[in-house]
């Protein structure tokens, strides 16, 4: 199960990058690199920072073949994309769920401080799109208007405040991930980005 | 006192963060990671560079708190931030001669080569600002015509001439600390750069 | 030899950074860490990738020398530059297809997976032009429509294509890197670029 859910986040994140390095009219070889970095860079990063290396993707080749697959597929049949962009959504959220929870458990098992378990879910989460911006000369999206690292900040915080209730184990990961992705699909639902600190636009 | 220092150095490198995302109009997530990365960004890659991880951010959340802290107050307080460019840039002054002798002490304690050392105590400073500049699209201004990093490698080197003299190790720091201070304060005092390498204004 | 070709290939680098800096209009400390980062980026994020630290460059420090003696030759003689463009284009392919079995040699010895090695080794070809272009705010090169990691990747694959025939060890490294320089040099000669995946232009 666990495993399904990281090959279909992975999926959705190299279309994510095949998409952008599309636009980017990048060449072949530029659309895997994008697309191997959106899927990867977030784990990548976070096994830098902790020190697990070598980091994950080279001691498990699968990552490497899901994702040099799809950035075939995904070119292939890129006038056709549009029609995949809803499921690619859900499992591109549910990836981010279960990023989030990941990164979490790899901080709590090297006895890490609550808050940086959850800068690490984050950056797993969440940096493979930095990195992508980053090469493609963007500054990155989620810096900007998006409810995406917030939502796998709010999901870090329920996990820890289930613990903290000493709720069964299996329940905490359930919940935390619901929360992740419910946050991430009600505020694309509805638009919902974090309040505007700009004067033109400030209430407070 | 080192670390009343290190504290002052981490909210002036955050405050600044703050400002440049601030001018790119991110988002409250966009602001808090530009400034958690201007602050702990040169350290960080200095720790990846040596192999010294968990990266030092990990291990003592006071970094976290203060940075969180700090861009809060900022953006509260961002239309009078005016009035704290002075107190900010002595504290930035100062954090930057203090972060490079952090450096060169972690290059030292690992036998590195002197110009290695000093090469760390440079990363320690500048490069934060470096990686803020990366993600906030722009050409890192200490690439262009700051008199920044020139301070912390001329502070560098009279570290270890002071050393070969064998002067006492405290007045060392001390030396060398306030040369990178007086470095910086002067060059921006009489706005004085690099001398540059273009043919319209060469003279060499 | 090995070593030579290790110096004329970092020389190479060297200059094709001062060359983009000087371009960017940047100050001497950027001219110099853009050299610097061209030259050895890409094996620095090898070692980084694998958990080789400190990375390679802090312990021996030829690179650092030839790298600062270059910058500074490669900026007085700019004006003439053009006359090394041929030189300097072959010790630039030699030294990828000599970086490039280093990688993969290094990935050897770890263990890796055949792909992974391959990687390793295109990494520490090209991405010290991945991380000068990023610094220098464009998109890099490589991913728009050079011949430049194909040479590598197709070298890396011949490596242990003739490794499985059981060619001698030598020889291997002979070939391989001869055909990277091969397919490098022919793909600039004859403008050949990877085939493109978009429609106005499209084939298949």
């Amino acid at each position: 199960m666990f495993y399904i859910i990281d090959i279909l986040g992975t999926i959705s994140f190299a279309i994510s990058g095949v998409l952008v390095a599309l636009n980017k009219r990048m060449d072949p070889f530029g659309i895997f690199i994008i697309a191997f970095v959106t899927a990867t860079g977030g784990g990548t990063l976070r096994d830098i920072l902790i020190g697990s290396t070598p980091v994950f993707w080279m001691e498990n080749m699968i990552y490497v073949y899901v994702i040099a697959i799809t950035t075939i597929l995904a070119v292939i049949i890129k006038q056709r994309i549009d029609y995949l962009r809803t499921p690619m959504f859900l499992f591109d959220t549910i990836g981010i769920g279960l990023y989030t929870l990941v990164g979490i458990q790899k901080g709590i098992n090297l006895n890490f401080h609550p808050l940086i378990c959850i800068s690490l879910g984050t950056i797993s989460a969440c940096f493979g799109g930095v990195i992508r911006d980053i090469l493609c000369n963007d500054i990155p999206v989620i810096f900007r208007n998006e409810i995406y690292a917030t939502a796998c900040i709010v999901g870090g915080i329920s996990f820890f405040l289930l613990r903290e209730l000493q709720v069964e184990s299996n329940l905490i990961y359930l919940i935390s991930g619901f929360i992740i992705i419910a946050i991430r699909l009600l505020a694309v639902r509805f638009k919902i980005s974090l309040p505007s600190v700009y004067s033109d636009d400030e209430v407070v």
